[in-house]
Order: C-alpha cells, then sequence, then structure tokens
C-alpha cells in the first residue's frame, strides 16, 4: 500500500519498449483512406508530404508491437517518461466517494504536453529517412511538440500559425522561438499563395488552412526534400506513437496495488489522446475479460462522437478522406476556450471504437467544466491544461456515481499536459464562475 | 551506469524524513538580530506576526536534525518531491566538456518553482498554532506557492501585490486566483493607510513596501489572531526548509555513481535557493573532507555577495536588524528581468557562508546569461525560470573551465524553477540576443 500523497513512479527500466499497434487486435479493418472524387490523389501524394515510415502504420501494419527506437526511448527518458500517476486523494474526501481516483499528469513533460510522444518518434522517422526540416500547422501544443522535437534531434523547425492565433497566444510563439524555430505567420509574404491572399485583405486573421495551404506550397517548391510534414494527432500513426500513456499506466496501476480499472476517463478532440491511454486496455475487455469503460468527454459544441455521423469525410487539406465520426462543417461553431479539441471530426480508430461500442462519449457545457477545474485545482493544485478539464469534470462525475452505487471503484484521469499557458481561457473560466 | 537520457530519480520512501539544521555545525554562532535604535522593539513584535515554530528556529535552534511532520511529508510527496536529477547529456555534448553536468529540476512542482518547500511547512506548523490564514506580500512564485499550500492545507490565503506589479504579471495574479486566494492590490481602500495613499496619489504604482505596509494593518488589527505572516526565503527558517533539495540531491549522486560533487552553481537573490542545495554538503567541506566548491550567481547590478558590505540592515519593514552582504539602498537601481533575483541584500545564513569562504560569488551581465539560457534551452529543452538562468550561465561557465582543464568534474546546476510564467522577460531575452 502506498503511502497517503504519494505518487506512484514507474521506474525508467520499465518504461515500454515498443509502441503498441491495435489493429490486429481489431475485430475487422479500419475503414481504408478514399481520395476525393476531383481532384489529383491525396493518397499517392501522402508520401511526399509525410514520413514514409508513420504512412506504412497508417496502412494497417501488422505487427503487434512495434519497438521504439533507441534514441527516442533516451529522449523520452530524458522527457520525464515515464510520467508520474497520481492518486487524487484531497479530492476523494472532498467528493466523500469510495473510488480510488488516479489521474496520469502529463504536465512534467519539458513542453507541457504529451504531444512530444508523438513528435519525436515522426521526427527521428525523418531524420532516418534523410528529411532534416520538420513543418507544422499549429497554434498550440502541437507546435511547442515539434520545436522540442527537432531542437533534440538536431533538426530545425518551421510552424506555421495562422495571424489571429500568432496575436492572441503570445507565450505560445514565444515557446517556439525560445527552442529556435522559424516560425511563419500567415498568411505571410513568403509564399505566392499568402502573398495573393495578403493582396485580397492585408489584415486577414488567417485559419488552419491558411496555414496549411502555404505549408504545402513551400513544401511542394523543394528540390531536393527535406521538409517532413508532422501532425499532432489526427493520423493513425500518430494513435501508435500515444500508446506509451497506457501502456504506462497498466504497469503503474500493479505498482499501486489494483486489480484493473472501471473506468479511464479522457478528454476528447480528435481522440488522439483518449486512445493513447485506452488503447492498451481494450484488448481485455473485446474479449469479455475486463468490463473497463471508456469515456471520452468533449464541449458540447464539438462533441462528434456524440451527435456526429459515421461517414467519409475530407477532414484536412493534407489527407485523403477517412471514415469518421462527424459535424461537418458549420459556418457558425461557437468559439470555446479549449482550442485544442474545438475539433469537429474524430480520428480513425477512436471512431471506430465508438461505433463498435467501446468508446462511451459523454458532452459538456464550458461552465460545468470550468466549475470542475477549479474544485480539482483547489483539491489537488495541479493546474490542468484547458482540454484536460474536460476529462477532469468527466472524472468527477464518475466518482459521484461510485458514491451513489456505494461502490469502491477504480477511476483514471488522463490529464494530457499542464494549464500554465492557458492564462486567457482560465480567466474565462473564473468569470464564467464569478470565481 | 544508467542510460543516457535517463532521468535520476529518488524513490518517494528516500524523501528525507527531516529537514537539515546547520546551524550547530557552523564554526560559531550567527550574528543575532539587532532592533532599530528608534522606535518599538521589532525582535518583541515578531511573535505576532510569524508562526512561532518558525521563529524558535531563528534563534539559534540547538537541534541538528528536525523532523518534517507527516502532513507537510505527505504534502510533498503529492507534489513531485523527491524531485528528479537530470543530466545534461546533449549540453555536455555540445559544449565538448568532459564534465558531467546535473540538474536539480524544481520545475515538477505544481506552482512551477521551489517555493513551496517552505510554504507547506510554515502553513503545517501555523495551523497548529492555531491560525486559519496565511498571508504574504508577492508578485511571484511565493505567491503561488503561498496560494498552494493554503488550499492543500484547507487554510484561506491572502496575497498583497502592489499595483504595477499586478497589472504587468497577469499568469501570476490568474494562479493567485485559481488557486482561490483573496488578492489585494495595494495600495487599496482596505486599509487606512491604504486610503491615505490613494488619496495622494489614486494611480501610484506601489511596491513591496506598500504591500507590506497594508498587511501589517492588517495583522494589527485582527482582535483574534487568525492570518500568519509567510515569508519566501529570507528568514533562516525558510532555508531550513530549503534543505530537502541538497538532501535529495546528495542521495541523488550516489544512485547516479558519483563519487561527490565537485562544483554546486545556482542563482542567488537573498540566497535562500542557494543556502537549501548547498548547505547537506558545506559541513564536510568545513571539516577537510571534500572540496566542493559553492558558486552563487547574481545579476551584475544585485551582486550583494560580489560587491556588497558585511553590515548590519534595516532588510524588510516587518524584520528586526540583520548581518548580511548589502549595496544598501540606491535610488537608481536598473529594472533586470529576473525579478526574483532583484535583491540588494543577502540572508544572514549565505551571507556568513560567503564571509568564511564557502560561497563562491559570481556575477553576470543579463546578454550573457541569455546567451546562456539559449543554449541551454536548445539543447536540454527544459525551459528554466529567468532567475534559474544565472544558475545556468554559471553552469556552463563551470563545464568549459572543465574542459580547458581537461578535467572530469561534477557539475551540479539547481533550476529552481520553471519558465512558463515568464513571458514579458523572455521575450527581452530574444531581443537582447537577436535570436
Amino acid at each position: 500500500m502506498k503511502k497517503l500523497g504519494e505518487i506512484i513512479y514507474l521506474p525508467p527500466e520499465d518504461m515500454p519498449e515498443a509502441w503498441y499497434n491495435v489493429l490486429p487486435d481489431l475485430p475487422e479493418p479500419l475503414p481504408p483512406w478514399k481520395d476525393p472524387q476531383t481532384g489529383p490523389s491525396r493518397i499517392k501524394a501522402l508520401k511526399d508530404i509525410y514520413v514514409n515510415k508513420a504512412l506504412e502504420y497508417d496502412e494497417n501494419y501488422k505487427d503487434k508491437w512495434i519497438p521504439i527506437p533507441e534514441k527516442v526511448r533516451q529522449a523520452y527518458l530524458h522527457a520525464g517518461r515515464p510520467t508520474p500517476l497520481n492518486r487524487a486523494w484531497r479530492l476523494e474526501r472532498a467528493l466523500e466517494t469510495p473510488a480510488h481516483i488516479y489521474y496520469k499528469w502529463e504536465g512534467t513533460s519539458p513542453t507541457g504536453s504529451y504531444k512530444i510522444i508523438s513528435n519525436l518518434a515522426q521526427g527521428e522517422w525523418a531524420q532516418q529517412e534523410g528529411y532534416d526540416r520538420l513543418v507544422t500547422c499549429s497554434s498550440g501544443s502541437q507546435g511547442s511538440a515539434l520545436c522540442y522535437a527537432a531542437a533534440m534531434l538536431g533538426l530545425k523547425a518551421v510552424v506555421f500559425i495562422n495571424a489571429s492565433a500568432y496575436d492572441a497566444r503570445p507565450g505560445r510563439v514565444l515557446h517556439y522561438k525560445q527552442m529556435g524555430a522559424e516560425v511563419v505567420r500567415t498568411p505571410s509574404e513568403t509564399t505566392e499563395i499568402g502573398r495573393q491572399m495578403l493582396k485580397e485583405d492585408p489584415r486577414q486573421p488567417g485559419s488552419l488552412l491558411t496555414s496549411a495551404r502555404e505549408m504545402l506550397e513551400v513544401l511542394s517548391k523543394e528540390k531536393v526534400r527535406r521538409s517532413a510534414y508532422v501532425m499532432g494527432s489526427v493520423n493513425t500513426h500518430n494513435i501508435l506513437f500515444m500508446t506509451v500513456m497506457g501502456l504506462e499506466l497498466k504497469k503503474q496501476l500493479d505498482l499501486a496495488g489494483e486489480d484493473g480499472v472501471d473506468v479511464i476517463v479522457d478528454c476528447a478532440g480528435a481522440g488522439g489522446n483518449w486512445s493513447g491511454i485506452c488503447l492498451p486496455f481494450v484488448k481485455d475487455r473485446l474479449d469479455g475479460k475486463t468490463k473497463t469503460r471508456f469515456v471520452a468527454c468533449q464541449p458540447w459544441d464539438f462533441a462528434c462522437f456524440s451527435d456526429g455521423e459515421y461517414k467519409y469525410v475530407d477532414a484536412f487539406i493534407t489527407n485523403p478522406l477517412i471514415k469518421v465520426y462527424s459535424l461537418g462543417w458549420r459556418k457558425d461553431f461557437p468559439q470555446i476556450e479549449a482550442k485544442g479539441i474545438e475539433i469537429p471530426n474524430g480520428a480513425i480508430i477512436p471512431s471506430y471504437l465508438r461505433r463498435i461500442g467501446i468508446m462511451e462519449p459523454r458532452k459538456y457545457r464550458e461552465k460545468e467544466v470550468a466549475q470542475a477545474a477549479f474544485l480539482w485545482i483547489r483539491t489537488e493544485g495541479y493546474i490542468p491544461a484547458l482540454e484536460a478539464t474536460y476529462a477532469v469534470k468527466g472524472g468527477i462525475d464518475e466518482a459521484i456515481r461510485a458514491r451513489e452505487e456505494g461502490k469502491k471503484k477504480v477511476i483514471v484521469v488522463n490529464i494530457s499536459g499542464h494549464g500554465f499557458y492557458d492564462t486567457e481561457g482560465y480567466k474565462a473560466y473564473l468569470q464564467m464562475c464569478n470565481a
């Protein structure tokens, strides 16, 4: 039995040595990519944009365990993996719940979030394939993780960030620059498409699409290919890498003396982080060996897994069509504070798991999430990233349910990163709660 | 031998069980407090302001080991202690140094800095003595640590922060509020002295002194004493608590397979953090058993240990006179980015250790510190607090010296916290370096 307050650390030598590939363990193959009906083949174009080794995995890779290259393992160790598993002792007491609440805390990461897991891996493969630059479109934690991975591997980094996000998130832009990256505020004068957009409206705020278009132009004009495009979480290969979280969790629950886990709760935008923590537990559930529940908490207006349709969509300009839960595109999507999960489409794997009844989706309004966040912060003391506050709300609801049912359940909440960058969002949260 | 990249974690069960009191190990008693020549006795007033148990220690407490109360130990564990000791593999390679560079990383703290060590301890003692509120004057990490400690112990927290700092550091103010604290922007309408100051100039920026004066008025008007004043680092008892850092380090160097340490490098304002990491190594040096050097790195214009005089000074309004290294008060002190070490006076213990030749003071200009910070960030990936960038510069200089001397030295750099709050300061650093 662990002491009150004690955190469960997994010794570095027990860090997973391989990523877990769920594909062979699923009841059927995932729905494949499709090309749009018009225009050039995006499937064929992928190999000119992405790291090829990553793409192999996207195409139904057969091996269940993919060894983590030694250099990536070293980088994971240096970045503080395995990350700690904390027990929410004070929150349990505050809720008067018989449940054991644990949280995987990814906030020890040098960039403040789990995103480096995937970026270090793609960066290493990119380097093996002869690239010397990593590029991405981001205005948040993905950009930070890319810059970090590039610096650690001795590669150059370029982050394309649209003008309004650039102006609104000085802390993020600063981090990219601290890490030595080139930051392109889009639309920019550096590309044809950027110059054209600026001509139309010199003060336009841009969008993720603006950034993607400029990035693609830059990539397409390289005579010798040197830039690899690294995405954070949408692609199937991103999810492969993220499984280190769930693999660590499994061992940590053993160390904590728990006999399995009743429910894992995480936030979900496209569902990459959710997949990373849940996948290593899914096979046992599919085989009927456990009844572990997998809760995915989404913002009310971006609840694709609750309210979306399962269909082929054109989710991102650089990618082929994918079959996922989607809300479609609306002009009137509201603005929310948790920008990282302000996404109308799921990723392929979590969408499939939703389809077959493994994922339990849930949706929350901002105010109830903000209230949960302050209860959490004032009992546990750790500031979660805004995205993770949805997981916090879900975890608290599960703990209350356990109290009502009078059951000693084991609940794990995944906290994808810390919230030290989220100044504006938390100010809004305080206002919502008059706190 | 540890694997490349691996961090040295001390298992929770090996966390120190007692704070180390250096006083009995020093060659002579520390110079005592003195009262100012005029006015009421400040020595007598201390017991109405501070936690009495803390004051006991300040008066030459005789026990060498002071057991850490169980509640504080639990809180330390939950806050991520023991903190990791990282090896700066990539920095060593970049500098081509034969030295082993380690860094104690306090950035895993829920508030981002080491300051919680002292606040949790004082908070616990305050609670034992019947107080139910903790108060402090701060615009930085001390305020965060106080709010955190209060929340963890179930006490109320009040932070007095002067107007200009309040406006300039929205991230900090937000953290205080996230933790549920009352924040008083001074001068304020809540005290007589505040109202008087506002009458003279409604837009005055205030200062640490403004905050202290309002706080003292609030304390003096309590009919039943309920508020304990908690300082971060200036008092001798603060330094007692900080020794957990050095005690952990000792065990971690053993785990790393190192036979002692050649030089410990830290930043220093008053010298509290420096003392915490160094003190557990001082006795062996005094006894001639080791030749460990203890380097204290200060800002060029606040280099009290290099340029100051050793004398009795009136260092802070609430405190008696203390004998320390001091630059005196100048009207023309420049503004620097590392606010936490923008201090003209040392604390008693580090000043004494400077006097007897144990401390090796050093002073650096901002630009060279900024350059060192970016080298560090781009090789190690962790963002140090601005204050800690002075330690980084000192550590890099030591590593270069080891290369020039061709000696395999063991260098430890103490990184007092992370720099995610230091947006404005790092922007200035980037400009200094045109980076």
